[in-house]
């Protein structure tokens, strides 16, 4: 039995002021857990689509759609947490010093990752497996792109 | 100067197999981290409405339809990661035994919050103040109920 759920619209309204008038508080400390609780969750949800594009998971269009749409909102959280304030935290993090010296590229690497997030999503309300696993894929490409110039490598 | 984002709808199409086909991999341990990971977003999002609604931060119509439609994805993030497979994890965890010795409880309580968040995202794109601070002190008050019977007690 499958039982579908369709929600409401999901309407942002982002003011320019926001970031600050939100955030100037925020201790950089929990910055970073907040910004490492998204990267978990993106994971989460982006983790079995990317198995299924590579073959190693069942395509379900579902999952395909409902972690399309959770993305879509996870991948606008994390950028307002590399505050220039998180620059020398002590906490344990994987970010590199090129976020704070190189912020256009940055900044370009975010813009891409939601670019390729919304096109994942606009294919993900559709029944076509193979555009929709294409669209996975690149989105995988942008989270890797961005890794390789702003994140420590994993072991 | 404002800049506004109208986003595309937020449609999820919810299967029943979902979680099945899903997660029955993860390991419990990375169910704790995710389900964690969404409560500390949570917190991001909600903490400047709460603060909002109990007069503490200006009252800011921008960020409460943003944090709303952030809150709409994130509170139906957990609840798949308090899988029974995590009832004796040995990483630290605040939840309690009655979560999974009252399920019914549980579910009524996640239900309910679910609830508090829809009409919160309702009035949020309106430009009502009051109606507004309204539905923020009971989504505050949804969390605190849950958090009353199924997360120790914290200090």
């Amino acid at each position: 039995m499958k039982k579908k759920l369709m929600l409401a619209g999901f309407a942002l309204a982002l003011g320019a002021g926001y970031t600050l008038t939100a955030f100037s508080q925020v201790k950089p400390e929990v910055m970073v857990k907040q910004r490492q609780a998204v990267m978990t969750l993106q994971g989460k949800y982006f983790g079995p689509m990317a198995g299924m594009a590579a073959g190693k998971v069942p395509y379900n269009a579902d999952t395909v759609a409902l972690n399309s749409a959770f993305l879509d909102a996870l991948s606008r959280m994390p950028w307002d947490g590399f505050a220039e304030s998180t620059k020398d935290v002590t906490v344990k993090t994987a970010a590199l010093p090129a976020i704070w010296s190189e912020p256009a590229k940055f900044k370009d690497a975010q813009d891409n990752l939601q670019k390729q997030v919304q096109a994942l999503v606009a294919v993900s309300r559709g029944g076509d497996e193979a555009a929709q696993k294409a669209a996975i894929a690149a989105v995988g490409k942008a989270c890797g792109a961005c890794h390789q110039n702003f994140r420590e490598k994993q072991n």
